[in-house]
């Protein structure tokens, strides 16, 4: 449910309103538009109450925010969402990278790893410490020593730390060392992981489930939302399909279908969406072209060698190579990079 | 890696077996044959230790686990698993159902299921105390109090619990309630909870991912059975694809692919396998035709009211029915029901 | 559009309304029921006649025939439709076998295996003459002298001979020689070749198409009945999903959900439905008791030799085991064998 | 099998050797290489003869053209393949357009579109006079009729015509009046139609299949190839998955990885491959920016009237914002438009 405030209500109307919301067991949340602010309030009992709230004072009108998924709506939030991760914005007119290893390995090869990417133009750093694995016998990253050389990566290169967290227990952990709290393709149905980098406040990039529809996905980014957790980051990694020639099948429509539907920033996944080195370059100019607000690309300085996910990963010149080449995408569609 | 040892081999041997095993940090899982005992070693390092192995006393030799699952696979287990819950077994010639509401809505409702499933010949009820639902404003489940009924339920009518478990910090909470665990589709690759339900020792119901190759289900099951957790339950439920006339699309192969490829129980979910109550009887015969242990069907006592599911759950007395159908069916394929 | 005739309706009431019909360039098809006679009106302007029609003598009344399928509809026609392929009676109680080699490679060969089908109990050949592949530089068939050397199969083991038609040129040729014309799922939605087997008035076989939904399923068949030929005969074969431990997914749904919404018989091929010979048992099994009323299957006698399909074709023995294996199961659902 | 020539192997070599091919039942196609001639053997006995032909004058080395397709592949032939289609080049450095309604409804309609995309940019009027429909009942276009109005749209705007074929038996007669002949996604696998497309001689636009790997899609183009017609433009329209937030879903992957693969020119469909007015222009951008050599665009006058895919055509003005939007994005990968 919406509640649309008059343009003249002030600070106490919509005190009163989110202490009434309160009372019925729902949760008021806010959003500024240019001239009045709307209310979207959202939980089992919302539309029983609308008559009562329509009486209160300082409310214009209230409306039905239909659809199955709210806060995350162009309905509730017509701005694009655009916030900071470590000075850098994103969801605005520039186009950021992230990039980094699949997994963190040894403090030699992330800093190698770090070091490059900065100077190619990222503005944040990947890297898993915890990896989510197919079999329980594969690598599953370093843990809590993984998250203290993505720290120390960061003091060194000066970049914003992207991480994996797969259970809600290792949040407040990892929520020391990260900038960015990733949650993965896997997880994204993971609603008690959900709930907890909801809980956390921490900006979260929510990866794309395999096989989720555009409305599950927004609706995984509700759950983040509606914990009071604004700053959420869509990916596309790429979707599964018949299709063998590629790991994934990237899924371009979903950028304008994504930007039509929800005011959240989009990135975009080339690694993962191709699953083959020399197909990331192509699809990273066309995530570019349709709209992407940024990417996230796997490089690694060694990648014959690297422990995890080396045919999709980057070396650090082809990186560079790249980003000279996402430039004039960016530019032939009215962004900066 | 699979140690056979010799057929006069010794208490002691295999213990001191095991003793090297975890001084390499890895697991050694025993599984009795016919006339001797064999070993699956699994861990990182397992493959560098194989001479190793090879030279301790009752060891006859050391043959290579392969393929991407091990302790679920029929390589290192020949026979079928078999075993109880809460008296009844599965896996053997008896085929077991499982039944009753998708939630625990209300006392009531729990119990009329309960008793009529009973009646009808289940040997187990489900009903979900926390459910997982795709938006965050959905009826997410009563919690403990849905658990309290169940235990009640179990009482009244003398039947098993099978209920999900949603994150791993509620394993021991729910582990107090339910006779066997079930992980959803939406968390088969949610390992951290695949390693908690391991730790539980409890029956386990794992339900395959709405996208997963029956490669990364079986995975999934090794994440548990590498837990010391030999009480693993298959449940093919229906994969998503193109068709719309249906809400999945029930994966009739998985049953002889699973059967050929792992020792595991099998069971299908007619109900979510179709998401529709008027195919469940056709597609629960052809289960029971393409050689499933068990069925788990969705039957609610007023499905017109259900809080979730209502449309594929099935009357009390179109279960009745379904059972009078299966009995025949099993029969032809040389089982009992 | 349904005109429902007056149980009273005599024989120049329905010849005056099918004059009519064709006056607005729409085709009625009669559809004799329990106590009056009804006749689907199909065509462009269909449902602009209708208050035209109501007005006629002898008519009852004049219902939409909603949905995208007419004809091939339950609500058109409420009986199972029943016809003989030489001699075997196709969607009564009794379960009828098709079985044979992917394609006639020799006369030695077809004999061989015609006799064995026979045998075992098989009522219709089955065998490619014209062989849509993949590749055109794969083989491609014998053409017409594969056709001669399955009509001396016919005459030698007295079977019914099923033949794939790849072109609409190539009917007149095949329908000497073939009593029912099998439309493969590459051809599914090829219209001339629809509309050219439907001007044929032979039994046709329609696969499905290995993504096609069951609406455009019936839509095809639609194309066929349209021209006045009721002789369809429904075959799923398996549909493209992500699994690739089998070839296709066979989607046992397809069969509740085509009984439900057609009256077209409905076989299963277990053979490309799952593409590997050790699973065809158990999904040949589950296809009857899901209520199939025939199975196609790929037999050859040398199938380490076949020129194509040979991972998913019988030996002649193990068909033969097959159908001793499906005579329990058929009976279980009220069936003969 | 590729035969490499000497540097200076004389037209007598080469033809002597094409001689040879034919006598056992192969075709010989010839690929100019900067320094000499490369000639492609295919054919079911090719590999048995390789010894005879390293044997022949002018001959250099004999070398397996591995994996399936082989005409098709850019180990056949190194250079972009780049023709023209009346006066237009495609395939070169230069993007083409191809745009106008779906199908040719009225000589008004056809007209006005052809004027609006020739003045927006296009080189080419897309419009369907034979349209395979899903429904027999659905509109079917106007047949001859609609290609005298196509030929009447070429010389009033100065446009090439592309137009669908359906039938083998049709091509005579849509070759009279089109320029490119194009074969539309449901008949990909229409083999008996490649062949016909193939023996015509004319540029051909081969639609990918809904559901149809970039493996089948080239061995598609390859059956045409094999007849000797080179000029075969491979377009990507969107395949069928889960998501239902689209029509299909545009594999943005398939341009870089057919451009690995294949020498042929590639063109994307954006009005298929989403479905949705909306989101055309973002998936057209990012075809550019991923390499597409082209598009095809629906553009329709009133497209609210339009009687077929009216939801994902433009209107004129939609159309001439989108060239205006793409030339920048061509400019930045290198390209004009």
């Amino acid at each position: 449910m919406l509640v649309v405030m008059k343009k003249d209500a002030k600070e106490a109307h919509i005190t009163n309103l989110l202490t009434h919301v309160q009372t019925f067991h729902c949760r008021g949340h806010l959003s500024q538009r240019r001239i009045n602010t709307v209310i979207g309030v959202v939980g089992e009992k919302a539309s029983i109450e609308q008559s009562c709230l329509e009486s209160l004072e300082g409310v214009e009108r209230v409306e039905a925010l239909s659809g199955p998924f709210k806060l995350s709506s162009r309905a509730f939030k017509q701005e694009d969402t655009e916030f900071s991760i470590d000075g850098a914005r994103i969801g605005g007119k520039q186009i950021i990278l992230m990039a980094g290893p699949c997994a963190v390995e040894s403090r030699a090869q992330l800093l190698q790893a770090a070091l490059a990417v900065k100077k190619a133009g990222a503005v944040a750093l990947r890297g898993g410490a915890f990896k989510p694995r197919t079999s329980p016998y594969s690598f599953q990253g370093l843990g809590e020593e993984g998250l203290r050389i993505l720290a120390e990566a960061r003091d060194v290169a000066g970049l914003a730390i992207v991480t994996e967290v797969v259970a809600p227990e290792q949040v407040p952990l990892v929520m020391q060392y990260a900038d960015v709290l990733q949650v993965g393709a896997r997880n994204m149905q993971n609603y008690a992981l959900l709930n907890a980098v909801g809980d956390s406040h921490k900006p979260v990039l929510l990866k794309r489930g395999l096989s989720s529809t555009i409305e599950e996905f927004l609706n995984a980014a509700e759950y983040i939302l509606s914990r009071n957790n604004p700053r959420v980051i869509l990916c596309e990694r790429g979707i599964r399909t018949f299709e063998t020639s590629t790991r994934n099948t990237l899924d371009i429509n979903a950028i304008p279908v994504l930007k039509s539907l929800s005011h959240l920033p989009v990135v975009v996944d080339p690694s993962h969406g191709t699953g083959k080195r020399e197909y990331v370059a192509a699809v990273s100019r066309a995530a570019i072209a349709a709209g992407a607000d940024g990417l996230i690309v796997e490089v690694h300085p060694d990648p014959d060698h690297a422990l995890s996910d080396g045919a999709q990963s980057l070396r650090p010149e082809e990186f560079m190579r790249l980003v000279k080449e996402l430039r004039p995408v960016a530019e032939a569609v009215g962004r900066t990079l």
